[in-house]
């Protein structure tokens, strides 16, 4: 079953160096950075998976995947990982029809991953005390398709939630302690706190306030993942590495 | 908003070490391996959230997170640790709504997750020689609620595979290299493939068999982790860490 | 070249699970730990390298190495294992003819380390506050026959250091910080402090006093070890690893 | 105790960035990398441990540390690393003394490492087939005044060794499996064989070649290092970090 490109379809070029740009087909741009220029609508009756020429670089067309939306990302602020997604969204249970919030969004990262998660039916709440950094991540979401399932506020949540009965909270803030009072209060029975945290004292902190609380299976993990470089020559793993991202403190509410 | 349990619940019944253990209320044995003797009925009317007791231990009652039900899971053979279902999940894009198949099917602990993964629309197809191993792992799905999500078949995957247009397919396998060309040919373009395996061997001759077709972002991670202790006394890394799981091997298909 | 074994040779006997016994052939006792009942002189005229049999068990009978010695010690308190005194001995720079002091002894095993590395013309000055704990690593080194490279002193290096033109300090105590300003005097110029640490907060109170001296090329370093297991059936990481063991921070005097 | 600079040192110059320059004081040149031009005859009086200006730089005085002599090496080919050089001494219990054999000598990162700790009456051979890179790692000797403990041959050591009773030989050379057979030979009783490799294919072949001999205690090791940044801010893993150097696999010869 071979399908094409349809002119209400976005989709993702892969060059060869795995590098990844989203492009809505009905788009009447045609500068794409790290592609060059090209009419995007030249892209209808082309093959799925099939390798196109653009200016003098190859590109794969595909169907955007999460890993996809999650790598074609514009920065501004230091991201959440998707490894680290990866385990927030295992640990706290999210699925499919979850009400989650997250505070900041940052660029959008972690959100994607989060609106992803609990799609279609599910919400995403994220709140951030700077509109830029919400504009900008939700031009990350929209480029994703994800837009649809998450609300923003301009709003401090160390100052107050105004959630109820949530299935998740994940704080990735400086300050993660000031916001647990308000998370315990707006979590559902059973449902998780998560605060993704750098520092050793960021992670000191925040655990000293979730015990005045009733919340159980309370850990902090560390994850740390390297790529393993499989050749001709045989294998090793990577030289390249990153040390740290940051640490991972999850709680659990109950009466 | 206080629930309370209900006669049609299934519920999880968390002890003070976090031992846990999944009871469908309405359930006519009154034996529970960890809890003791008690009439499930008698859970009806608790509030979820509470700690109660049974004989001499204190449990807390909670609606079963994936979490939950990955944690009161009868093993069998070898597991899937959660963490290593958390980057599968995400490094193979999987989402609500998908079709994925994997094969072996162990105690079903990354069927599970999968299974949490694609509901309510989403469909895991899970193949294994064994038919006692699928009878066993079928309980734990059961226990967790998803097997309505779960197909399984007594079948040798190194020998095809029936389904077309598969959204993932996950090997945990000794010999994973057999089932790759039926992979490329049953994925759907865009899809991803995703062997677990233990050896540098494995993954070696894995990769070589990949690269026969036309997969890319071909990649193999480990991923570490380790749980950070915070006490009164100060913080340091849990002395027990579990040296290595699996190497997992990602790659996409393309035409 | 065959040696065999003398009257008066001290030898290690290694059985086939490398566990290790330093035996002193002309030693009165017959009943080893780990061995069995036999006459220690019995060993006299074996060549060394060859395998024998003491009651049911194969030994290998080998001159001690600087591992066997740190191997065969018997542990009272928790030890500083063989790979962290590695990394203290070249990042303090410690070679042959240096002076040094560590405080406390332990079991001794860090002493062994440090006196095999300064020996024949070097010395290690060991403080505790325990005595029972220094005739008990006393006891280890005399095994190790490297007492005569160790002199101890019943003291709290936290209420000074008799001692000046060190080479070298090593403070495994549980507060490092109280010991920083009289190593600071005890040292030569260039000499080097060196602190073993569990905790993040004991590393962190120690850098702050740290930093109240003229000390330079201050770093705190995190060391893993991690065996590969090669065999027959193919090569993994082990699964059994030691999550942690300590914090070494070091520091360098200068005027 | 203030030790001054005398016409016959050599000293090492540290600049507050811990870059590091080794210094023969009655050395005719007046251009030194990294300092600029001065004489170095200038530094005679000056405090060992002062902090002197040359040109716009600030550089701190000091007795050259093995530490110091590894950090100034010029590197023309890949290093051994001091870390990996702290556990090849420890786990082949190399002490003053030994006699150890090591091939190739690369840029001599691990002869100066076994030099210091062999001395004062030791020796290190050092074999490589390439003359020019026993040139260059010379002068790295010379500089850390430890020329005169290493013995240099151009030759290749599959082809066989010359020396008889050696304490231990060290293999960083692409094909170790090649000199295991001339190196069991080589040993004496109860001495280490060492490799150091960075494939696992390489590993698995060495452990194949090794099983042929009397061999114990063969393991294969793999050590990670990562630093702790302790800062006004909090403390947390360094970002960097090197994921791979070598696997160190170790053999002991009986009869």
């Amino acid at each position: 079953m071979i399908k094409k490109v349809k002119k209400d379809d976005t989709v993702v070029l892969i060059d060869e160096s795995y590098r990844k740009i989203i492009i809505d087909v009905k788009s009447p741009t045609d500068k794409f950075k790290g592609v060059g220029v090209f009419n995007p609508s030249d892209l209808i009756g082309r093959k799925y998976g099939e390798q196109i020429k653009i200016g003098n670089k190859q590109f794969w067309i595909l169907t955007p995947s999460v890993q996809d939306k999650l790598q074609a990302l514009k920065r501004q602020a230091q991201i959440i990982l998707p490894r680290d997604s990866a385990h927030i969204i295992m640990n706290c249970s999210i699925e499919s029809g979850f009400c989650v919030l997250e505070a900041g969004i940052g660029s959008g990262s972690l959100t994607i991953a989060l609106a992803n998660a609990v799609a279609p039916e599910g919400k995403v709440i994220s709140y951030d005390t700077r509109s830029d950094f919400i504009d900008h991540a939700m031009k990350n979401l929209k480029m994703a398709n994800l837009e649809k399932y998450v609300k923003t506020k301009v709003k401090d949540i160390t100052k107050g939630i105004d959630e109820k009965e949530l299935d998740a909270i994940i704080l990735d803030i400086p300050n993660p302690w000031g916001a647990v009072s308000y998370s315990f209060k707006a979590l559902r029975v059973g449902g998780y706190l998560c605060t993704y945290s750098p520092l050793i004292s960021q992670v000191e902190n925040t655990i000293k306030e979730i015990k005045k609380y009733n919340f159980i299976e309370v850990k902090t993990l560390e994850n740390i993942q390297r790529e393993m470089i499989v050749s001709e020559f045989g294998t090793r793993p990577s030289f390249d590495m990153l040390g740290h991202t940051g640490y991972l403190t999850f709680a659990r509410k109950v009466l």
